[in-house]
């Protein structure tokens, strides 16, 4: 099979098929998602073992155990992924809507109205589930998709195609609208992120690896998540008690996540009153620390921090912690080294809540609030497609809205310029 | 010099400029437009002093007409480059809004606060009153600007520059929060568009040839503004006499523009009632008309177009005519050749008015409006720094609110997750 090519038909295939997605009305695009849902349910045996091919390959290959939980599919799995395909059905369909729509002195009324981005272009690594969590998203936001996910996935991933494509047939909407990539050779990727004819945005789901690689030959725009090195600094005029419960969650609620602390900067002048007993409370919970030299004076256990810790995403049981003069110093810290996802600062001093919130320039900024809240569903959206750390377009939890666009709408009356 | 070397000093300056930028209070960056006004009217003779070198070097070098005008200062172009700077001075401030502010069932509650991207880069040709232009909205909108004008205007940049940090220092803002790159070694703007450390977005203002070289090259997110191929649509339903004003002043109102019109699509049961007479008038004004074989039969001084001709922006005293079925076949031809920009339907049918709003993908799509309309000021955003012909991001006119961004602001009161 020559790549090129068949990336390139993909491609035009899927630009046809964005134009009826731009049209679909609701209705059409929620019968598909609750069809694609009874699929998904009725097909179970037949996703079960192509699932199985998958793990057993896997296997074969040495994927570890972690790696192939992921992979794996089972009966609640699928029933998950059925109930995430009706709640994206139940949330509100954001395209068409028109707002800001004003008179202007010239006599013509100007608006805007919420459009598809067209295409999207997903790659992803391990999990099947986001094959029909990002189709559904992207299907109910108006959008053509195609998918490219990981090579070790292959088989389960076609079987949940088959089961989008007859949810589209049911629902009278193109098969073409959803395109899983057959073909588990790397270089369709690179055809993928170079072709801004029919690829509108790119969203890569997966490691810092696969991203880095496709933020340096993308030749379209990437919506990306890099990575989650979150901060919470304890302020002078914090309610410890809060400080202290916020602290423990945000990073010992999930380890292996985005939004989980993995450094907690701690104001000198109240060090005392709070690092010893929540030192003690994660150490308990088996937290490894590493320090600044005041932190390791202050914890026996603690081990010195390196420069590296402050840049790490550790995604497990690791905390470094600093303490610094000020709320001034901790921004600092933060904008040297945050990765721009969520920081929190504990105060009770609105001056300087208001100021962090101002200054500090991430996605998420929190005032009292555990980290961890940093997400979709957390935050209304229903469901996301990821967390941008990016400036450009969406910010933070991308969710229906970040994977649309707005054009402006013109009514006039036969307005010509003067 | 060492390119490499000025530039990352250039960036790290900005970076750290670009801060407090967006601390900055609407008052002092308004205090800082009204400066620079005034610096700029008490330069007068030393701004053309110095443009007038810039003139005789490019006169030297053989600059065609065109260019030199387009390149010159005079009294009345500085007076309007400081009249410029104090209407932005009088718009909103975008900055710190925050908007959907409301409460989750976890109690956190989350919001919207807009905010500066940070450092824009802007890339751009010969006009120096863009130095000022681009400079004060990016100053409004809380970001540092690394300005990277055309070689032919490095004297009167620099003079311009001078201006606008006398401006920045009487409002006490750095003076870093505006740079002109003092070289003019073009390997500067190669450094300026891969260095995202330093750089959040750029935005090139100028031809083709120069947009397609940094989408070629950047690593960094582009605003662009590719071309314009803007068509008008006259539909079956059209009032005639709306149809012939509208067609009429979408290409000859003035022809150098992006939003003028390039072709004219006539639907087959009307075109006798409307292309005769259309046609005359193009043809009394010197407008050229190429057209499709049906137009070709009808009007005896058009020549046929060939296939080229359809996506060309003509720039220029020309006009593509065709003569289409119906709507459809006419946002067929659309989505085939139209840049995205702008494009127009002339009719009275209510039901094709909105299927045209809601299928025709660009950035303006109107009804029954001059496309010549498609601009910042008209459409009430006060100033623009160029028309986005991207989805991702901004579309259409940018202005204040494209130079920004959201990030999501959350309280609590000591939540966490459970």
């Amino acid at each position: 099979m020559d790549i090129k090519q068949y990336m390139r038909e993909t491609g035009e295939r899927a630009r046809a098929a964005s134009r009826s997605m731009a049209r679909a009305d609701s209705n059409a695009k929620n019968a598909a998602l609750y069809a694609i849902a009874e699929a998904l349910i009725a097909d179970k045996v037949a996703l079960i073992e192509e699932n199985a091919r998958d793990l057993s390959a896997g296997r074969e290959r040495g994927l570890d155990d972690a790696l192939l939980d992921r992979l794996a599919l089972n009966d609640e799995r699928i029933d998950g992924m059925a109930e995430g395909l009706r709640q994206i059905a139940a949330l509100p369909d954001p395209v068409g809507e028109i707002t800001d729509l004003n008179y202007r002195p010239s006599g013509i009324q100007v608006g805007k109205m919420r459009v598809p981005l067209g295409v999207i272009g997903i790659i992803y690594e391990s999990r099947p589930n986001v094959t029909a969590d990002a189709a559904a998203l992207c299907l109910k936001s108006g959008n053509a998709t195609i998918l490219r996910g990981g090579s070790e996935a292959a088989h389960s991933n076609q079987a949940i195609a088959k089961c989008i494509h007859q949810g589209l047939e049911v629902a009278g909407l193109p098969a073409d609208a959803v395109q899983v990539i057959e073909t588990t050779d790397r270089a369709a990727v690179g055809e993928l992120i170079t072709m801004p004819a029919y690829v509108d945005v790119i969203v890569p789901r997966g490691g810092k690896g696969l991203i880095e690689r496709i933020m340096g030959e993308a030749r379209v725009p990437v919506i990306k998540h890099l990575h989650g090195v979150c901060h919470v600094y304890i302020d002078d005029d914090a309610d410890l008690e809060k400080a202290i419960q916020v602290a423990y969650n945000a990073k010992t609620h999930r380890y292996g996540v985005c939004n989980a602390m993995e450094t907690l900067l701690i104001s000198e002048s109240i060090v005392e009153e709070v690092l010893p007993e929540l030192a003690a409370m994660y150490i308990e919970k088996g937290v490894e620390l590493r320090g600044c030299e005041t932190t390791c004076r202050m914890v026996h256990d603690a081990r010195p921090a390196t420069e590296e810790d402050w840049d790490e995403e550790y995604l497990a049981p690791i905390l470094s912690i600093r303490v610094v003069k000020d709320m001034a110093e901790a921004i600092e810290h933060m904008h040297a080294h945050s990765s721009g996802h969520t920081e929190s600062i504990i105060t009770e001093n609105i001056t300087r809540a208001r100021q962090f919130m101002t200054e500090v320039d991430s996605s998420s900024v929190m005032v009292n609030a555990s980290t961890r809240f940093a997400d979709g569903f957390e935050y209304g959206l229903g469901a996301e497609i990821g967390i941008s750390t990016d400036k450009i377009h969406a910010r933070g939890p991308v969710g229906l809205e970040g994977l649309t666009s707005q054009k402006y709408v013109v009514f006039g009356d036969g307005h010509i310029r003067n």
